[in-house]
Parts: structure tokens; C-alpha cells; sequence
């Protein structure tokens, strides 16, 4: 692959330099500005290209960049004119490199250069003015810097039908009710913690908006024509002080100033995490008074007392094959109550809640996308105009190339690629796909396999201290194991879904980042949580009974739990892995790898250049920007957050502290990627949008699955139904008294296999004959010794009642919570109505003020009826209606 | 309450008479057509609204038109004007009557007269045209005929944004693929099929359309002025013959042509009937097709042939305390072979197969709806400037009391009704909603103890004749009740459903309709479903057991299924329900009722009037008119159509042939509608709309209540789950013979209860010692007689875990429908990109043109910059493109 031609789109004014800015002498400040206009210092940069010249080493450099940055040059020369040109500032293209695919296109650089020549030509055809920067100041880069003329401006904002602000200003008005009186009180409280933003308008004033149009440009408000469709520069120091900084962790977000320099897709997700962050805080809440509820209830709860008290001494059977010896169960007191912990009837209250705060955060989310469209005058805004509709370059060259082949055998030109043609390509998908779904349960498996072994070689040393601590050693590393290669496995990922993605040919930009979203979200879901779904509900089942167990290649009992259910062990392995997730790969790699990477560039630019300082201070704006990172989208960022909100909703009956911990890295989050988009990474494109497209689909995906995983982990993780059903079928006096010993089975030793009866006998005085096992199996001495019992039917029943019940409770709940609320805030949908009577009223009045500047005309005999046209056709007063015809050939003349 | 001014909008041009068209000779043609121009004979008639003059008989009537027709007069005077003008005729007002609620506007005639006049003043100033007609030929009815210019059609298609076809045609290309070539031979075996309707213009040729604009109407396809706002009448013969009529059943509907004549909401609705009909054709095959497998293995089931085996003479308990006597399990024979019609495998699949059925019917009418959306250029058109957006008369009247009230109190102005002011009617609401379910569950209880008393009556009948038919009567008997009763309720429920409504004084036209819609739903669809609810959930599960029978009033035992389940008995009640509502209910009802309304209407109005038909020869169209029902809109005509898919839907496990019935009953409910709204109707005022709004809503969530309730019908009502539990766990051989016996416990005679034990034991020659009755229970020898045995356990936890396996599989089998199948179908969204980048050719090509006839006359040298405005503004190529200021100071002269 060659890059004849790879035009990088630099930022236009980079936050550290305008914020340096502010402290310059004059001449200083002076200097700075330069960058940011054309030589004439008149018009201003709106966009900087740069490319390799014919120097090697940089050519080398924009072919490492790796197969992923594909050329997109053939589009230019068979889409619409519309997307050819880059005209409205918050609605450029988002391709940032352009270039020619494969060998067909030969590769000397002369073909390059006219290649460019012709792209240039193109943008200058469609009004752009251009100003070439080759003088080098860094090696083998050029520059071109791009005006956008008001004109051109003009053009594209109504052929996209951008909403503008018009001169007509209305006041909003406060009504006087109980509730906007405690909610300015509220806002009052809450003044402190808003940012520090100058606001150009009074916040009870707002403008009315409507679809630009030429011909009525006198009604809009052109009082500041150079921030007339785009004031993103001058908000950027702002942003670095009140926004991208640790210390205002506290406040809200200025979402509108994000907007405005980031675009809407951006803005939208700093909207959407801030959202998601603020809904914690309660969910955060609950979690912690369900955790004190729990250690307020550990002394009272009778099944761990039971468990713990000297008298109750039930002898166990051994955890393992030979070397084990039986237990003692009062040893499994401490286990017991830290189970409490976390299976408490509380858990049950905490996970109806957290669906509902699911559903809840999704309607709340509805609710400010809207008011974000509002506020941001994309409501009537047609999404399609703008995401990438129109075909990749890979897919057009792939159809080219379909077509040349088969230009010898048929005659009628190919369009589009068949099923067929791209057959191979999903079933490499399907494979794949499975292949690493494969590889990641051999892994869990592995995993148990590691730990039934470990455990198996420790049991059998002969220091009594290692054996002592088999258990935690086991665990622990066992854990780390999982987390690490969770961690690599996630990158590994990324780069395979990328790659089938691209094997694909996706049709256009919006579909590959689609289908790349939902095969890295299948793989990393299923890698960070296929082994907490095993411990959840695998661990401890498939076990067998004493005298017939489970083996695995015929050595490895599998896995139990410890006493008091699996539950605990799943919480262990929950807070490893989201704490590991969030501290390693989040803060760590997303702070560490952006700036490695801007120092090997660094370094990489300087090679053999002197006097560096030197050069650096003589470096424009954009020429510093060259060496930061490209904007790699914000797939990694989404994909991080819904991964943790997978472990805040989908476990949460297990681990009430979740959404603590994900607040708390949150918190940290916002600011460090603020930080990272406004110093670590290049500008990136502004791209406009009205809401976050698939992620909302995987969020409401991800909402439903966690309904019927938390009724599974309450009915089968926990001991709460058969609790239940012991309290309320078997109990003789209606406590839980008893409950323990009913939940045991019995076992005659005697009926061990051969070769498998334990080796240690426990010294007790007296010769053990009947051991327990956590079951619900016949006794010995029933007529069918070891069968399942009836118990065991009657609580899979009560399992499973629970099972649906609470899922279609909590559906029904989510429903109802969904059908409340309202997806268009109330102030919002009248503020639209308002806007519109008032919008009305303005045409009204114009027409009527055209009609009469026409008569008064008309009567003075003048013959200059040049004002504007139409109007005799849109007045409604004027004697002969019927004469739009006539005006209409005037006016196609 | 008074009506000061009823205007009834009446229909313009009636079919009927246009018919007549057709045959009439020229002069009588022009003496009909009369009627629709004005006196002069040039101006349109767009509208005509009619009047009582002062005759008392008039206003009697009028008064009597009963409460829901409540006035909208005020809103006229306090709502934007764009509504208050009518012009648009494709979206004019929805409101039928204007009045004055209450008294507080006094009463008088002349005020009466004074209000109306200021109304028609209100009209005029819009710039609409107005003739009135009191030469009463009907009497006490005065018309008033309004003509809309061509300048205010122009200036509220602006306003509203409507999309208009441009000149600019282009071809739809036909791609050359293997689908395509199947579907166009399709399409050319399904011609026949299709209605008969002359083309404006070739298939293939469609015009570009974009929102109007006055400035831009040089761009507009104006060739054909009369018809370019509206060509609904043409089209009403057509509509006549094609659609209103029973003989072209087998044929496409017309769609687009009853969109352009009773406007879209309408058109809508015709659509949604034709797609669910058309959806019901393979759903109805593969519903025969299972009860024909059904009917194919009845003789290889191994159960009812155990059953009817003569060698396999089970005595069972008696059905009945000391009347009934024992009987032998082998008289069963014929309902257990009959059971196996509607209970076997394939119902399972069945159900499965609907579920997804329902799924694919809501994508595909979501597709329907976008496709119709695009072909009726509503893409672009939002919702809520349509749809009564704007405060109901009752509503701001009440707020208006309730400031008047406050007035002495406070100052500032109350400008909407709290929270306090409606807990009222809320809680009237939630009272009687309770209250009317409630009579409907005590209903169905009553006919309960009709069937329990009156069989254990006929029980103790000497008549043998009358014993011998018990069974028979008592059913049939019972259901007849059910379905009266379901039908008076339903009536009965419509009425109170509304009345609730205006209790609740809801804010827009919208809200009403859409609380109104969603009381009477849940009102009649528990109508409709409880009695069938109880059958399958609740019948046969609470009898007790042999010995310890539950008994109702202490003296009725509860009822028992037939051998063989429930469900035979649910498939008779549905049946009977479905047919008998729809027989009687839809056709019946809605032939014969329009046509009674209309009689007596006539009838009243020719009260004392002779030449009756002399005169009515002589009557304008709008005079004959008048005296058709009026339009009551569409929400009976969706209920229906929705309780039917709940019947198709729901219980469809239990009745396979449920969507054949309701696709012979939709075949000619759709003609019978046509026919209503064509002929019996008065023409509806057309409103606009993109979709069917809340009916979507329901329609979803009867799909969701479906696929839960099918889980249970299978896992509960039928034998489905028992049967597989016995062959994978119980049987020796896996196969099914001894599941008969194994589904039955024993019980030993002599521990029935005092005083309850038969009177007539059976004569076999033998004593009976023990009887069966089918339970899942411990026999009389075991350590706990007659406990729930573990199988009961063993078969409810399948059972349970079953309703969860296909609730998830089903609706994630949904869900994947859901995504698979995109919302636009892809030849729109093609065809939408292809015209996006046509009208920006269009108006590229335009501004270039304009550019150069500015250029050409610039150099002649002329000063008449006359021809249009902001031609220097809008072209790229203009020397100095910030001259743009210069031309704005210009312009707004």
C-alpha cells in the first residue's frame, strides 16, 4: 500500500498556545496570530492540510502509520458536490487522510503531485481560497491552509439546512409555580458548582433559530459575521481552565463550550458520560446503605450464627480426593458472615433498583439528548445529511475492481457488491468471531484448570504452611492471571475486529464504524465477563456428590464453593477485575500512551536537527500541532464506559459497591479525557450529531440482559430463595432456625470409591461415619440413597417462579418508568411550540411590511420595482391572486 | 351547555353523485358540478361549514348531538394563526364544531350571530374567500362556502413546510440484479392484483420534491395549478369503484389515492389494515397447515389411544359430589383425541412462529410507514405542527374559571391547571377503572357459578335425557352469556371510557385521544380476554383433590377441565368469542348502524316537509351531504382491529386457526370500511400524519404480552411439558405408553369425606376400593398419603424453567428480527441520497445560471439589477465575496 497523497488536517488553534496567549507582550500575541491568517492577514485559516514532500523519511513515516487510515481520494470524484467541499466549519468531512489505494494507480511521485494538484483545483472550484506554507520548517511536511469565504459559508448552510439564530430575541419565561420555585432555589444552591463561562447572551433570553436561507438573510442575526457560524477558537481557553483540570472535579461540565470547539459528537459524549457519572451518584448511595445494611445485619442473621456456634458441630466431607480430611463446619465461620455481607434480602431491593435506575438513566438520557438538540438547534436536523452516506473508498475501489474483471464477460457496469462477492469475507467474520469467543472460554477454562491443580499440588506438599495458605495463594493468583489476560486479550481484540471489519468492505463510514463497534463489543463483553458468568453460575454445580464425583481428565475434582454460597468468590473476582480494568488499562494506558507516543513522533521529527529550542519557538500553530496524535475516534472511549456500566448493572446483585467504584474512576475520567482532547490529541474534526447512535442500542442491550442476569445470580448465586422456601415450606416454627442443617445432606462414608476415601482421618475420639455435603439429596437410608430429592425440586421450582417473576416485574417497571417520563422535556416541547407561533408571527409581519413598502411604491409610479421579488406572490391582500404565474416567468427569465 | 354557533364542516364533493357523474348528460354534469364553484362559477368551493339559522327545531338538534362534541371557539381567538386559516386543504383544522361552552357567554341568538360573524371576519382577514347560502332548501341549516386563493395556499405550505413536487423528473433506475429480475416477475404475476388506477405519470419517473418556498416557486411544477395543492376529488370515482367494493377483495388497496382523498391519517390506517391483512395470509397457511398435522397424527398418539384402549379400564373418582357416580377413563376417548388436534408438537412451533410473526409485522409496518412517508414527501414533516398541539377549548376554560375564581386572591395570571386542581377526576379515574374491571372479573365469576350450579343442578335431575346432555348445555349456555355480556360491556365501556376522559380536562386534542384510546383498550381488552384468562390459567387448578375438595359458597366444588387439559375448552371459548364478536359485533354493528343514524336523521329533517322528493332532486351536493353520519374518527375502527391481533397473537398456542378467521373477517372489513367512509360517512377532515401514533405502542405491547402468555399456555394449559417430562425422565422405554398412568394418582375410596362419597356407585360387579384422578400426588399407601409428590416438583420446575427458555429465546429471536431488518427500506434510503444530490445539482445549476445572466447584464451595462435578489451573494465566483453585507442593507430596504 502507498500514500501518494496524505493530506493530515491539523488543528487550527491549539488550547497551550492560545493560553499562552494571554500572558504575551503585543508583538508577542502578534506573532502567534500569524499562523491563524493568510498572508494578506486578512482572512482567517478556517482548515490546514499538510502532506509529505518528496522527501523519503517522511514518506516512510506516513506508511507506518498503519492499513487502518485508508485512502479516501477516490470519493472526490464521484460523490455529490456538496461533501466536496469543506465550507461550514462545524460540518467538515471526516476523513483525514487522503490517498490513493493499492498498485492500480501506480506509484511515482509525479502522479501524487497531480493528484493533489487536482484536489486542490477541486476545493478552489467550489469557492475555497487557498494559500500554500512549503518552506519547511519541519522536514519534508508541507502545508495548506484553507479560507472559507462568507459567500461559500452562505451556500452550505442551506443546502444543509442548518438552523441559525435569527435577530429576533424572545424572553423565557419563569412561571411562578411551587415547582420552578424550588427548582431556582435548587439551581441556587448549585451555583457554585457550575463552571465559570462567560455566557454571550442573558440566560432567560434566548434567540429564535430557523433554517438559513439566503433570501431571508436580513432576518438573521449577522451582528458578529465572523462567529456567525463558528466561534470555536475563542472558547478554548476556557475550556483548558474550567473544564480539563483535576481541580473543578466537582462542577458540571460546560457542555455548550465543548460543543461548540469539539463539535456535537463529542460534545455529546462529554454530555452523555457526564449524565452517566451524575446518575451514579445516587445508585452510589443505595449501593453503600445496602452494603452498612448488610454489616449492620451480619450479628442477627441466624444461618451464619448457626454455622459459627462451638455447639454445632457438623462433620464435613472432604474438599478433595484422599490428602483432604473432613471438616468441621463452625471453621467456615468466617466465610459465612462475610457472605452475609453481600446476600442479604437488601441485595434483592438493590437490584430491582439498579434495573430501574437503568431504565431510569436511559429516559434521562432521551430527555437531555433532546434538550441538547434544542439547545444546539439541531431539532429539525436530518442525521443522514451528514454521517459518512456516502461509499468508503475501499468499497468503490473493490467495486472497480469487480467491474474490470467483468467488464470482459458482460457489458452493463457493476454497482454495488453482491452477496457473493462477499461471501468469504463473512464467513472469515463468522469463524473468527468464534474462534476468539473460543479462545477466550478455553481460557477461563484454563484458568480453573490452573487453580483445580494448584490446589491439588499444594494440598499434597508436605509444608504445613504452604498448605495453610492454599487457598489464598490459589485465588489470587488465579485472579491476576484472569486480569492480565483480560488486558491483553482486549487489545488483541480491538486490532481483530478491526481487521475483519476492514475485511468486509463495509459500504460506507457509518457502517464500518457500526459493524467494527459491535464485533469489539461482542469480544470484549464476552472476555470480561465470561469468567465472572462461569464462577456465577457454573462454579459449584457440576461438582457430582461424595462417593461419585466430577472429575475432569480424571484426576481434577472440579471446583466448589466455599460455604455460604458462590456468591462471595464472585464478589472477589468482580472487584479485582473492574478495579484492575479501570486503574490499569483506563488511567494508566490512557494517560501513559498518549504521551509515549507523542515523544517517539517528537523524536522521531527531530533526527539529525540542531539547534532545536531554537526552531521550536519559530514554529507557527500549526506546525507544533503536526506532531500530536492523530483523533483516533471515540469508539475507545464509549466501549470503556459501557464495559463498566456492564459491571454496575449486570452483577450488581452480587457487588452493591459498583457503581461506587465506577464514580469514582469516573470522576477522574471526565477530566483526563477532557485533558486528553484538549492538549494530548490533535483537533479533531467536528462532526455533527444528534444523538450517540449504536452505543444507545448496546446501553438499552445491555439493560436487558442485566434484568435476567440479576434474577439469576438473586435465584441460583445466593441462598435467598432456598432460604425462602426453608423459611416459609420446611421451617416448623417459621424461622430460620434449622436451616443450615436442612440444606445439608447425608453421607455414609463407607460408600466412598475405591482408592478415593480420605487419608487423614480427623482425630475426634470417635470413628466418623456419617459426613455432610451441601446438597439436596436423599439420605443412605432412604429407598433411593443419593437421589435428588424432592427439596431439591421444590426450591428449582421457587428458583425459577423467581426467576420469571422478577424479570417481568422489573420489565413491566422499566416499561412503565419508560412510558412516564416523557422524551421531550416538558419547558423544551413548549419552548418549541412558542418558538414556532412566534417564528410565524415574524413571517407574518415581514410579509405585511413587504406588502405595504410595495404599495407605497406602486402609488409613488416609480417603476423601480427592483426591492425583492415575490412579493406581490406572497402577499395575501393584493387584488389578483391568481397572477404567480406571470411573476413566476419574470422571474426564470 | 349551549351552542351558540355549530358550524359542521361538511364533505365537498360525495362520491355517490360524482358516480352519477359519469352517466349524466352535459347539462345535468354542469348543473351537479354547480355546487362546487361559487356563484361566479370560477372559485373552488375548498370548504363548506354549515349552520343552524334560528329555528329552534335546528338548534334541538344540534343541542342533542350529546357532550362529546365539545366547542373549540375560544382557541380561535388565542392560538397562532396559521391554524386559524383552513387553507392548506391537505391539513386544515380537526375540529368538526365550534361553540361556546358553558354560560357563561350567555345565550342569546344574537350573540350567537355576533360570534360567528366575528369568526367569518377572522376567516377573511386570512385572506380566505367566503359565500354564504341561507337560502335554506334544507330547513334551519345555513352554509357558508369558503374558496382558498392560490397566494394563502402558498403562504401556509411555506409556513408548514410542506413538500412539493418540483419540475426537476428523474428516472428510478431498475438495477439489473437476480432479486430485481425476480421481483419485477413478481410484480408482473401480482398485476392483476392491483386496482386499476390511471398514473399521473409512468412508474419508473418520479418527480423531486422539496419543501415549498415562495421564493423558489420558479422551481415548483406549477403546469397544473388547480391540482398542485390538492387533487383529492378527482380521485373519489376511482376510489368508488376500485376500493369500496366487495368484488375486488383479492386486490391491492389504492393507498395512494385514499391518502389524497381523505388525507393521511386515514390513508394510514388503510395501509396498516392492508399490511396486517396481507401479514395474516402466511400465518394463516401455516396456523391450517399445523391443525392439519394435528389431524394427520391424532391416530399414531399414544396417549388418547392408552386412553381409548377398552383393555386399559381405569376407574376414575367422580366428577361431582354423591350425584355423580365413578367412570371409567376409556369414555374419555373421544375429547382426548380431539384435544390432540390443538395440543400437540406443533403448537409449540406454532406459537414460537407467531411470536416472530408479530415481530416482523411491526418492522415491516415501520417500513410500510417510512415508505409511505417517502412516497407522500412527509420525510421531512414533523409531527407536531400537525396534530392538535394547541390547548382543547374545554381545557382553557376551565383554566379561565379557575383564574377568575383566584382573581380576588391574587394577581399574577394562572396559565395552567396543577396538579391539585386534576387529583379530582385522577382519582375518579383510578376509582372507576378499578370499579369496571372489577364488574368485569365478577362477571366472569358469576358466569362461573352459573356453570358450577347449574350443572350439579342437572346433576340431580331424574330426567336421564337431560343428564346425558349436561355437559353440552351447560357449555354452550355459558359462553352464549360470556359473549352477550362481553358485548354490552363493550359498548358500555366505550362510553365510560370517554366520559372519564373529559373529566380528566386533558390539555391538547392529542393528549385526549390518546388517554381516551388507552382507557378504552385496557377496558376492553379485559373485557375481551378475561373470561379466556381464566379457562387457561385458573380453571381446573384450584378443584382440590379427591377427600379435601375445594368448594365455592360451601357447597359448589370448583370445576375440573375435561381428561386431556384445558386447553380443548380454551380453543372452543376463544372460538366462539372471536367469531361471535366479529360476526356480530363488526359486521353487524357497523353495517347497520350508519344506515339506522343516517334513516333517522333523514327522517327527522323531512319532519313535516312535502315534495320530499321533489326536492331532493333540486339539493346542492353539500345539501345531500349533510345529511350523512359524521366522521367519529378512527379509533373504533383500530380497536377492533387491535382486540382481534390480540387474539391472533395471544392465546394462538391454544387456537391455530385463529388467523385464518380473522383474515376471512379482514378481507371484508376492509371493503366494509371503504364502503363506510365512502358512501355512509360525511367526507372526514383530512389531517396529516406520519404515523399511527399510540396504536403502535399497543400494538407492540400485545406482541410483548403475547410471548409471555404463549409460554405459559404451552407450559401450563397443554399436556406439552408433562408428556416430554415423562419420555426424558420417567419412561422405562423413552417412549410414551404408561403416561396416562403415570399423570394419575390413587386414591382410596374410603377416605372421602362425610356425606360426600357417591350415591350410585358403578355397577362392574366388583367393589371399587381405589379411584384415579389426575394429580401429581403420593398414593394412599405412602408415608405422607396424598402430599404433592416430587413429580408435581420434577414437572413445575420444567414447566417454569420452559416460560423462561422461550420468553428469552423468543423475544431475543424478536429482538434479532428487530435489527436485522433495517426501518428504512434500503431502495429509499437510496432513492432519498439520489434526490438529495439531484436538488443540489438543481440549485447549483441555478445559482450558476443566475450568476450569469447577473454577469451578462452587468457588462451591457444596464442599471437594472432588477430580475432577483442575492445573486452576488449566492455565487462562488464573484470577485469580492464579503460584499455580502453591502447587498443585505440592499435588500432589506
Amino acid at each position: 500500500m502507498q500514500f501518494p497523497l496524505s493530506l493530515i488536517i491539523t488543528r487550527l488553534c491549539l488550547p497551550p498556545c492560545c493560553q499562552l496567549l494571554k500572558a504575551l507582550t503585543p508583538e508577542e500575541s502578534t506573532h502567534c496570530q500569524h499562523g491563524l491568517y493568510f498572508e494578506d492577514g486578512q482572512r482567517r485559516v478556517d482548515y490546514v492540510l499538510t502532506y509529505p514532500l518528496k522527501k523519503q523519511n517522511a514518506f516512510a513515516r506516513s506508511l507506518r502509520r498503519g492499513p487502518h487510515h485508508i485512502s479516501e481520494h477516490l470519493r472526490h470524484y464521484t460523490v455529490k458536490r456538496a461533501k466536496d467541499s469543506l465550507s461550514p466549519p462545524s460540518s467538515p468531512r471526516a476523513d483525514t487522510e487522503l490517498g490513493c489505494p493499492g498498485e492500480t494507480f501506480g506509484g511515482h511521485e509525479d502522479h501524487k503531485t497531480f493528484r493533489r494538484e487536482e484536489f486542490e483545483g477541486k476545493l478552489r472550484e467550489m469557492g475555497l481560497e487557498l494559500e500554500k506554507d512549503e518552506d519547511a520548517r519541519i522536514q519534508g511536511v508541507g502545508f495548506v491552509k484553507i479560507h472559507a469565504p462568507w459567500n461559500v459559508l452562505c451556500r452550505e448552510a442551506e443546502l444543509m439546512k442548518l438552523k441559525m439564530p435569527t435577530k429576533k430575541v424572545y424572553e423565557v419565561k419563569q412561571s411562578s409555580g411551587v415547582v420552578e420555585k424550588i427548582s431556582s432555589l435548587v439551581s441556587k444552591v448549585l451555583e457554585p458548582l457550575h463552571p465559570h463561562v462567560e455566557e454571550r447572551q442573558p440566560k432567560n433570553i434566548k434567540r429564535l433559530s430557523h433554517t438559513f436561507s439566503r433570501e431571508k438573510q436580513h432576518l438573521f442575526d449577522l451582528s458578529d459575521k465572523d462567529y456567525f457560524f463558528d466561534s470555536k477558537t475563542r472558547s478554548s481557553i476556557l475550556l483548558y481552565e474550567e473544564w480539563a483540570n483535576y481541580s473543578v472535579f466537582y462542577k458540571y461540565q460546560p457542555i455548550g463550550l465543548v460543543r461548540k470547539y469539539f463539535g456535537e459528537k463529542i460534545g455529546l459524549y462529554f454530555a452523555w458520560l457526564g449524565l452517566y457519572t451524575q446518575m451514579l451518584i445516587p445508585a452510589s448511595l443505595v449501593g453503600v446503605i445496602v452494603f452498612l445494611y448488610g454489616c449492620a445485619t451480619v450479628d442477627d442473621n441466624i444461618p451464619s450464627m448457626e454455622i459459627c456456634h462451638p455447639r454445632n458441630n457438623i462433620t464435613m466431607c472432604p474438599l478433595c480426593d484422599r490428602v483432604c480430611s473432613y471438616w468441621k463446619l463452625s471453621t467456615a465461620c468466617g466465610t459465612a458472615r462475610a457472605s452475609h455481607l453481600f446476600d442479604n434480602p437488601a441485595t434483592v431491593f438493590f437490584s430491582i433498583f439498579m434495573a430501574l435506575w437503568a431504565a431510569m438513566f436511559m429516559e434521562h438520557w432521551k430527555r437531555r439528548q433532546m434538550r441538547l438538540n434544542y439547545e444546539w438547534d439541531l431539532t429539525g436536523f436530518e442525521d443522514e445529511e451528514v454521517s459518512g452516506d456516502h461509499p468508503r473508498a475501499e468499497y468503490e475501489f473493490q467495486v472497480m475492481q469487480k467491474s474490470l474483471s467483468k467488464d470482459r464477460k458482460s457489458q452493463h457496469k457493476i454497482e454495488k457488491l453482491s452477496c457473493r462477492d462477499r461471501l468469504p469475507a463473512y464467513m472469515t467474520n463468522i469463524v473468527m468471531m468464534l474462534l476468539m469467543i473460543g479462545v477466550t472460554f478455553a481460557i477461563v477454562f484454563g484458568v480453573i484448570l490452573y487453580r483445580i491443580s494448584t490446589k491439588a499440588a499444594l494440598h499434597m506438599s508436605s509444608n504445613p504452611i504452604t498448605r495453610n495458605h492454599v487457598q489464598l495463594t490459589v485465588k489470587t493468583t488465579a485472579a491476576i492471571i484472569n486480569l492480565v489476560v483480560i488486558l491483553i486479550l482486549d487489545e488483541v481484540y480491538g486490532a481483530v475486529a478491526r481487521w475483519l471489519t476492514v475485511l468486509e468492505v463495509p459500504k460506507t463510514d457509518k457502517s464500518f464504524e457500526e459493524r467494527l463497534i459491535f464485533k469489539t463489543f461482542i469480544l470484549k463483553f464476552v472476555n470480561a465477563f465470561s469468567p465472572i458468568i462461569y464462577i456465577a453460575f457454573f462454579r459449584g454445580r457440576l461438582v457430582g456428590r461424595p462417593g461419585n464425583y466430577l472429575y475432569v481428565f480424571e484426576s481434577y475434582r472440579m471446583e466448589e464453593c466455599a460455604h455460604g454460597g458462590c456468591l462471595m468468590e464472585l464478589c472477589i473476582q468482580l472487584s479485582i477485575t473492574m478495579l484492575g480494568k479501570q486503574l490499569i488499562q483506563n488511567n494508566l494506558f490512557e494517560i501513559g500512551i498518549p504521551k509515549l507516543k507523542k515523544l517517539i513522533r517528537y523524536i522521531q521529527s527531530k533526527q539529525g536537527a540542531f539547534q532545536e529550542e531554537e526552531r521550536q519557538k519559530k514554529l507557527r500553530r500549526y506546525e507544533t500541532d503536526h506532531f500530536l496524535e492523530p483523533f483516533a475516534g471515540l469508539t475507545p472511549e464509549y466501549m470503556e464506559m459501557i464495559i463498566q456500566f456492564g459491571f454496575v448493572t449486570l452483577f450488581v446483585a452480587s457487588f452493591p459497591l459498583a457503581p461506587l467504584f465506577a464514580l469514582l474512576n469516573n470522576i477522574i475520567e471526565i477530566r483526563l479525557d477532557a485533558k486528553k482532547f484538549v492538549t494530548e490529541l490533535r483537533r479533531p474534526v467536528a462532526a455533527r450529531a444528534k444523538d450517540i447512535g449504536i452505543w444507545y442500542n448496546i446501553l438499552r442491550g445491555v439493560a436487558k440482559v442485566a434484568v435476567i442476569i440479576n434474577a439469576f445470580v438473586i435465584s441460583f448465586t445466593s441462598d435467598f430463595i432456598p432460604r425462602m422456601v426453608y423459611q416459609y415450606m420446611y421451617s416448623p416454627d417459621g424461622s430460620m432456625h434449622g436451616f443450615v442443617n436442612h440444606t445439608l445432606s447425608y453421607f455414609n462414608v463407607s460408600h466412598f470409591q475405591e482408592g478415593k476415601e480420605t487419608q487423614e482421618p480427623l482425630q475426634l475420639g470417635y470413628p466418623i461415619e456419617i459426613c455432610r455435603y451441601k446438597d439436596y439429596r436423599e439420605p443412605p437410608w432412604s429407598t433411593n440413597p443419593y437421589e435428588i430429592s424432592k427439596e431439591f425440586w421444590a426450591v428449582l421450582a421457587v428458583r425459577l417462579a423467581f426467576v420469571i417473576v422478577f424479570q417481568n416485574v422489573v420489565m413491566l417497571m422499566s416499561d412503565i418508568v419508560d412510558w412516564l417520563i416523557p422524551d421531550i422535556p416538558k419547558d423544551i416541547s413548549l419552548q418549541i411550540h412558542k418558538e414556532k407561533i412566534l417564528l410565524v408571527d415574524l413571517f407574518m409581519k415581514e410579509e405585511q411590511g413587504k406588502v405595504q413598502i410595495l404599495e407605497s411604491r406602486l402609488s409613488t409610479g416609480g417603476k423601480e420595482n427592483c426591492s425583492r421579488s415575490n412579493n406581490n406572490n406572497s402577499s395575501s391582500m393584493v387584488a389578483h391572486p391568481r397572477s404567480g404565474l406571470h411573476t413566476n416567468s419574470i422571474k426564470s427569465l
